[in-house]
């Protein structure tokens, strides 16, 4: 907590807003800092005053908090497989490297000016950004942020489209969706110097968002501009996009939407995905077999995230405005909600511990983080955040997709 | 490197052999030891010598050898969920909490005089070893190593069972089989002072080893006695035993078994497990919804782990004596061997980096540890380690049943 105000003054530097710039030795240990595992650590993003907590899953408690980290809505995280650092994707176009252990800002670049997310390789090299302006996705060296390689997503005349659902896959490969372009491409960067991009074109309309599944195997792009999903099997030698779901979206009479779905939030449960039905209050059940739907399950407002507890013996739900306040949680042996919770107002995000034993709900409006036990429901702590929204655990840095 | 003769004369030391020991303040940082993340931390046993090595799964390195853990063979391995320390389950009995920040035992206990391995749950808070001798589990504060609970397998006329094939279950539970009882009991240590134990009884003779699916759902355990297998759905509110897989077993005119296949090695991809035959040159394949054997494929000598890379694409295999210079690689699309591999003599374990870009074997007569690429089989780096047998990687902390 000592460093907070530090981090202020650091923020404010032209330095961290122009380029790349390393503030910290990142190898010697501070004096007042213990050792520490990270496998138990966490970041929560406090979006009103461009801030990152930083919490601790065992204890659960807040540990600091680092300022400076600019415009974070809509702001994403992913962690190098040691689970020391957070690289953060500012809706600025920032990329931000935040040490974990000495609770600083170690690297920082302005790579795009409109940004939306991002990725990390396996094997923790490369760190990728999707781009809407300009359109396209940049990787950095993970060590440096420094440039390695740079794909526009170019089409038509030279246009560049709006990238989307960005996703790691085995081998230093990176699949992402062209929500202008209608196209779903894959780029091999095992040599970042000679990128090698697969482009699938006329995937479907409007791809606004994609999920890859917890083995890697399927990417299932959303579409925006007709009903339906646009679905890659990855493991066929030659991947092609073909439709599924052409019941999955707004419909012929579209209801009015509040939001839309996040389908990275979506939960694969032993042989059936559970997923948020467009301007419905609905979770649909699909069977990843046959990409047939196989149910829909009545819930208490339009759901935002549906996500499996790890074990996938529950789902819990959260949704857009009204219903915001509400979380439900389905027992996927019975496809039926078990319980409704109000942990606070304005719910934006979910994160389960590793095991999934505790699940961390942010609360907007509140100004709150609960910790609730997912077998008794009861509220384990709160902790006190400024707007917080997404919640991200290292343990993201061990799972693919994430 | 340095604190390695430190260890080595702090091993030999009554204190530590005899009982709970905390030979180090774990919370201040050496001013050699550099902070860094736990996430791509792993260990190593080398048996030979009670040793365990401290790996880096990142650079592929050896970081240090840590000394005076006693009688190794068959030793296995669990992690705090913070990654920070490793708890050792020696055959002799010994419990050893070692620190892979410091490099040192924190904490160590002889808590039986035979010893088979043990758990954690998924809060973190308990360490459960199962005992041959005396027959039981025993509970362990996790920061301590203090004895919580004691749960003697008793059974008929008093007599303990050696017990096997324990496994961490949701909500600090833990399910194990009793060899001698023909018995799974499952314990609830939500208080530790008040266990409550569900017996299920006549689940088949002489259970050797179990194993629960990744999702916690499946708890199975082999049978010696019999052909099959004991299967439990934990899921359902009165757990009971059933049989499955008739077949699965040394059958009627039973094969010379060299070695016993290791169930905690099981691999479920997707709906189906493959699991090493016994006594024969075969991998079963078995759908986990109906639990019938589906498919069964010819390898190059008796299983003995068969495991899934975590995306569940490959299955390697590695065997017993005499053809335990080999590993098999079977690609789970097609159901077919891919590749043979000879990475040194005596195969003895593999771990998968945590998001399976590259796997570790130990090869215990060159004393060696190979890294291999799972996708080229290029080897990345060897490890010189003195006869090295199981490896064990942190991010087992985040899965349950590890």
């Amino acid at each position: 907590m000592k460093r907070r105000h530090c981090l202020s003054l650091l923020g404010t530097t032209p330095l961290l807003l122009s380029g790349c710039a390393s503030v910290a030795g990142a190898s010697g240990a501070p004096a007042d800092l213990p050792l520490r595992g990270t496998g138990d650590l966490g970041v929560v993003v406090a979006r009103a005053t461009g801030t990152l907590a930083i919490v601790d899953t065992s204890q659960r408690t807040l540990l600091a908090q680092v300022t400076g980290l600019g415009d974070l809505s809509h702001a994403s995280v992913v962690f190098s497989r040691d689970g020391r650092y957070a690289y953060v994707f500012g809706r600025d176009g920032a990329l931000t490297k935040v040490d974990l252990l000495t609770r600083r800002i170690t690297a920082r670049v302005m790579q795009a000016g409109n940004s939306i997310g991002g990725a990390i390789s396996a094997d923790g090299s490369l760190v990728v950004a999707q781009n809407y302006t300009p359109g396209g996705i940049k990787a950095f060296n993970a060590a440096t942020l420094e440039l390695v390689a740079d794909i526009p997503a170019a089409y038509e005349n030279g246009q560049l489209s709006r990238v989307v659902g960005l996703v790691d896959l085995p081998g230093r490969r990176f699949a992402y969706s062209l929500f202008d372009a209608n196209a779903i491409w894959i780029t091999d960067l095992s040599d970042p110097a000679r990128p090698v991009t697969t482009q699938l074109p006329n995937i479907g309309r409007q791809p606004y968002d994609a999920l890859v599944t917890p083995n890697g195997r399927h990417y299932i792009a959303g579409l925006f501009g007709e009903d339906g999903l646009a679905m890659v099997d990855l493991w066929e030698e030659k991947p092609r996009a073909r439709r599924i779901l052409a019941g999955y979206g707004r419909g012929q009479e579209p209801l009015p939407v509040y939001k839309m779905p996040h389908l990275r939030g979506w939960a694969v449960a032993g042989r059936r995905a559970y997923l948020p039905a467009i301007g419905r209050h609905e979770v649909l059940v699909v069977d990843t077999d046959t990409w047939q739907e196989v149910g829909r399950i009545p819930v208490a407002g339009q759901p935002v995230f549906v996500m499996a507890r790890p074990d996938g013996r529950q789902v819990w739900v959260n949704f857009s405005v009204p219903d915001y306040h509400r979380v439900q949680v389905i027992d996927t042996t019975t496809q039926s909600i078990v319980r409704t919770l109000e942990p606070g107002k304005a719910v934006l995000h979910m994160e389960f511990t590793p095991r999934g034993e505790s699940v961390w709900i942010s609360s907007r409006d509140d100004h709150r983080v609960s910790v609730i036990d997912t077998q008794s429901f009861a509220t384990q702590a709160t902790l006190s955040i400024d707007s917080p929204s997404g919640i991200f655990f290292t343990s993201r840095a061990a799972r693919l997709g994430f």
